[in-house]
C-alpha cells in the first residue's frame, strides 16, 4: 500500500492548536513567575510573584509551538513518538505540555490538573525544594538532560536504533548546534537502517540567539543553511516567520510532508526492498526568540532578541508587574481553563491518548520495555592454562567470543549493541563480526569488511561523543550495550559520562522511572 | 595593485617536485622500517629492519604530497606559512620534510643531512629512546600534536588570529573530520577578519579510511561533500585522482587558485575596504590511502584500502623483505640522494629558504615572537571595604576592569585575547567591551551588542572545544590569553587541556623551543 499525502489541516483545527499553544505558553510563564493566584483571578499583586526569578523564556514558545504540532501528527497518524529537548533550558515548556495532556498529574498526583495543581505547578519551578529550570529526569517523557549541550541528536539516534516504529523528534537549539558533539551528530543518518531502525526528525530551532550573542546558523545565508543540511544528507524543510496563524499553517503542512517522507522511506525499504540511503527530512524552524512575549522592556527590544533568553521582565520596578500581568492576560487564560482550572474540553481533545502522549511514551521510561539480556556462561570462555606461561593468548580476544555469543543469544530480541570509535578490531573484539555487522548505510565497496546497514556494532564513526551519546540513548530506552575505547581517549567523554551517571542517580529516587539496570 | 593569477607551473618543475615527493616518501618508509643501510647500498638484510614495526603509512604519502606543493607556493609567492598535521599519526612525513629542507638537522645536528644522519633518522622513529610515531613537540614546525583528534583546525584559527600575513595550512584527516570538535571548527571562518587576521587553508585529506572502517566523507556523494563545505561558508576546490603527474598538475593549479583567492580576500578588505565576509578556499584532496605503497600484500589489497593505515607490510614472512626492498627501491633513492646521502642539488633548490621553511617558521616556535604582556597594577582594582559588609560588589566585575585595561595597554601589540563559550557577560567580565569587541564576521544587526569583525573576545561561538583550541593555537604562536567558563562546563575540555599541558611539559625539555610562558 503506497503511502499517501494527507489533506491539509483545517483552519478550525489550527485555531484550536493555537489555543493549546497559548495555554502551554501561559503555563510556562506562570511557572517562571508566579507563586499564587495561577488563574489571575485578581489583579496581580507583588506577593503573588516569586522574589527571585530563575529560569528561561527564550526557547519556550518555540518548543511549545513544536510540541503542539507534534501532538497533532501523533494523533492523526497514530505515531509512536518521543520528544528530545536539546536547548539547555526551557524545562517549563515540556512540564507545561505534560500537565496539559495529563501525563504530569498521573505521575505527580499532588500537581493535579486543577487550580490548586496549577498553583503547585507554578511554585515548584526553579524554586527551593521544587524542580529544576532545565529538562531533567523528573520531567515525564524526557531522556535528555538540559545543561551541558550537544548530545540531543546522538541520544535520539540511540533511541530509534532497533526501534523500527519509533520517531524521535529532536529539537536542537541553534546554540547547541554550535557545539562539537552536535555538529558531528548530523552525520548519524549514515548509520541508520530504514528497515530495522526508526527515524529521527531533527528540528533546528533557529531563534537567533544564545545567551548574549547571535547564533551562527541564524546569521549565515539561507542558501548556506540549506547547503549545509543537504551536505549532511538531510532534506531541510523550512518554516520561517512570526505571524502565529501563518506559522501554524506552514508548520502543519511541513510536518505532513515530513511524515510522508519518513513513511515513504520506511515503506521503500520494508516493502519494496530498496536499500538506497534515504534523504530523511529535517526541519529548520526560524521564529523569534521569546515569541509572544513582551516586545520591549525598559526601552529595550526583548522579543526577537538575546534579551529574551532568560527572564524577559526582571521584576525590579513597579511597572514590571503591570507588564507581566498584561503579558499573561494576553493569552486569555479565561478561555483556556475552566472554572476549576482544568484545560477546557476543546483543548483536551487535542492531546494524544494514553501511551501515545509524549510524556507517557514508554520508550522514554525505558525500564518499562526492558527485557533481560541473555548471557552465556562466562566459564565457557575460560582459557585452559595448564601451567604458567604455557599458553600465549589475549584476554580481549576471549572477551570478543563472549560478546559475539551475547549477540547470538539475543538475536531475535535485537536489544544489544556495542559502541566505540573504530576500535573493535584494535581492542581485539573482532570475533563479534562472526555474528553481526558494523553499522553503515553510506556507500559500501567490495573490499570493505563487515559493514552492514543493519549492523549493531557502532564502531564506524570516529566520534567518542556520538558513540557515547548513542549508547546512552539506547540504554535509556531500555536496551543493553557498552562503549569500548582506549584508555587515552575515553577521557574525551568524561564530562558527558558524568552527566549520564547523574541522570541515573536521580532516576533511582523517582519511583515512576522503572529500573533500567 | 590588483592581485593577479599566476601562470601555470611548468612541467619541468612538476617533475622535480615529483622527485621531492619520492624522496620524502622514501625517507618516511625508511623511518618506519629500517635500522641500518639507509641508502640500500646492499640487498636488504633482515638485520637492517626493525624487529617491531610501530607507526603509520596510510596518511604519509598524501601529507608528503601536500607539503611538497605547499613548499612550491611558499617560494613562488614568498608566503609566511605554517603546517598543521591533523591526522593522528604520520609523524614520519613531517620529519622527512624537515630533514629534506635542513630544518631538522639544524635543530638536531646529530641527525645530519648525510648517510649517517639518515641512518639515525630512520632508527630513532618510533623506537625506544627515539621519537614518537605521531607529530609531537619534538617535530620542528609543529603546534598540533597527533593522537587525540579534532583540534587541528581550531589550533590553525588561533594561530592566524592577529597575524595578518600568516597562512595556516591545515591538513584534516577524514577520520579526524568525523570528530565533534573538528566538525564544529569548520564554522570558525565566521570569526576571522580579513584585515587583521591571516588565513586558514584547510585541506581535507580524503584518503577514504580510518583504522578499520571507511570514512563518512569518502562514502557520500561528491555533491554532498561540495554542499557541506559551501554550507560551512567555504569554497571547496577538489583535487581527485591517483596518477601522480596528473595529480601534481591539479594540485599546483588548485593551490595557485587558493593563493589567488586568499590574497584577493585580503586585498579587498585591506585596500578596497570591502567588509563582506569572504568565502575562503579549502581543498578536498581525494587520493588513495597509502598511495605509492604496496598494491597487495599476502593476497589482500593494501594501497587504497584500510589495510594501508598502519604498517602495510607486516614483516612476518620471508617474502615480505623482498617486497619491502622493491617498494623502497621504487622511489629510486640513487637519483634522490648523492654519494654522501644528502639530497641532490636539484631537490635542495626546491626548498623554501631560512624561516620560510615550515619547519623553521617562528610562528610555530612562538617563544621566538613572544612579547611580554603589559599588565596594569592589580592594586588599582582593589575595592575599598572600610568594614565587613559595608560594600556590595562582585570580584568578577572588578576583574573585568583589570582585563579591560590589559586590552588597553596592549592595543598596539594586539597580542591578547579572551576566549569562552558565550559567558563573558554572565561571568561578569563585561567591562572588557568598553575596550574591544566580540569576534564576529557573520551578519550583524543594529540591536546586537559589541560584535566586531576585528573583535578579540572570542565568546561568540558556543563550543568549548573551539574556544580552547583557538586559545592553544594563539598561545603556541607566542601571544597571551585565557579561557573562562562555568565550573560545570569547563570539564568538557578536560582531556583537551591535559594534552595541551603535556605539550607544554615536553617543550620545556627541548632547548630549541623558546619559552612561551
Amino acid at each position: 500500500m503506497k503511502v499517501k499525502r494527507a489533506k491539509p489541516v483545517s483552519d478550525e483545527l489550527l485555531k484550536k492548536m493555537d489555543k493549546w499553544w497559548s495555554a502551554a505558553n501561559y503555563l510556562a510563564v506562570g511557572q517562571l513567575y508566579l507563586l499564587d493566584d495561577p488563574l489571575l483571578r485578581r489583579p496581580l499583586r507583588k506577593e503573588d510573584v516569586k522574589r527571585k526569578i530563575v529560569g528561561h523564556w527564550g526557547t519556550v514558545p518555540g518548543q511549545n509551538f513544536i510540541y503542539t504540532h507534534l501532538n497533532r501528527i501523533i494523533k492523526q497518524y497514530d505515531l509512536d513518538m518521543i520528544y528530545l529537548s536539546g536547548p539547555g533550558h526551557g524545562g517549563n515548556a515540556m512540564v507545561a505540555q505534560d500537565w496539559l495532556d495529563g501525563s504530569y498529574s498521573e505521575i505527580y498526583p499532588d500537581v493535579s490538573r486543577d487550580e490548586e495543581g496549577m498553583r503547585r505547578l507554578f511554585k515548584q519551578f526553579s524554586f527551593p525544594g521544587g524542580i529544576s529550570s532545565h529538562v531533567a529526569p523528573e520531567v515525564p517523557g524526557s531522556i535528555n538532560e538540559g545543561g551541558e549541550l550537544g548530545y540531543s541528536l546522538s541520544h535520539a539516534f540511540g533511541a530509534i536504533s532497533d526501534n523500527p516504529e519509533l520517531i524521535a523528534a529532536c529539537v536542537v537549539g541553534d546554540g547547541e548546534a554550535e557545539t562539537g558533539p552536535l555538529a558531528a551528530a548530523w552525520h548519524l543518518n549514515k548509520f541508520m537502517d530504514a528497515r530495522t531502525d526508526g527515524a529521527v526528525l531533527p528540528i533546528l530551532h533557529l531563534n537567533g540567539f544564545k545567551i548574549a550573542n547571535p547564533t551562527v546558523f541564524s546569521r549565515i545565508t539561507h542558501e548556506e543553511v540549506e547547503e549545509f543540511f543537504r551536505g549532511c544528507g538531510w532534506t531541510p524543510l523550512f518554516v520561517e516567520g512570526s505571524d502565529p496563524m501563518e506559522m501554524h499553517r506552514k508548520m502543519a503542512d511541513t510536518l505532513d510532508e515530513a511524515v510522508y517522507m519518513i513513511r515513504t522511506a520506511w515503506q521503500r525499504e520494508r516493502e519494496q526492498g530498496i536499500t538506497e540511503r534515504p534523504r530523511w527530512p529535517m526541519i529548520v524552524l526560524r521564529s523569534p526568540k521569546g515569541w509572544t512575549g513582551p516586545k520591549e522592556v525598559d526601552g529595550k527590544k526583548v522579543e526577537g532578541s538575546f534579551r529574551a533568553h532568560q527572564v524577559p521582565i526582571p521584576m525590579t520596578k513597579d511597572e514590571h508587574y503591570a507588564q507581566l500581568e498584561a503579558w499573561m492576560r494576553s493569552y486569555r487564560p479565561e478561555e483556556l481553563f475552566d472554572e476549576n482550572g482544568a484545560p477546557v474540553p476543546e483543548l483536551l481533545e487535542l492531546a494524544p491518548v494514553g501511551d501515545r502522549r509524549m510524556g507517557a511514551n514508554p520508550h522514554a521510561n525505558g525500564g518499562k520495555l526492558l527485557r533481560a539480556l541473555r548471557l552465556p556462561d562466562f566459564r565457557k570462555y575460560a582459557l585452559d592454562v595448564p601451567f604458567p606461561g604455557s599458553v600465549e593468548a589475549s584476554d580481549m580476544t576471549q572477551l570478543g567470543g563472549f560478546v559475539r555469543d551475547i549477540f547470538k543469544l539475543n538475536k531475535e530480541l535485537r536489544n544489544f549493541r556495542v559502541f566505540g570509535p573504530d576500535e573493535t578490531m584494535s581492542n581485539k573484539l573482532g570475533s563479534v563480526f562472526e555474528e553481526v555487522g558494523r553499522d553503515w548505510n553510506a556507500e559500501i565497496y567490495d573490499d570493505d569488511e563487515f559493514l552492514a546497514s543493519d549492523g549493531r556494532v557502532m564502531d564506524s564513526l570516529l566520534s567518542e561523543h556520538c558513540c557515547e551519546g548513542m549508547l546512552e540513548g539506547y540504554l535509556l530506552t531500555g536496551r543493553h550495550g557498552f562503549f569500548n575505547s582506549y584508555e587515552a581517549f575515553i577521557r574525551i567523554v568524561d564530562s558527558m559520562f558524568s552527566q549520564h551517571a547523574k541522570w541515573l542517580k536521580v532516576t533511582k529516587a523517582l519511583p515512576w522511572r522503572e529500573e533500567i539496570e
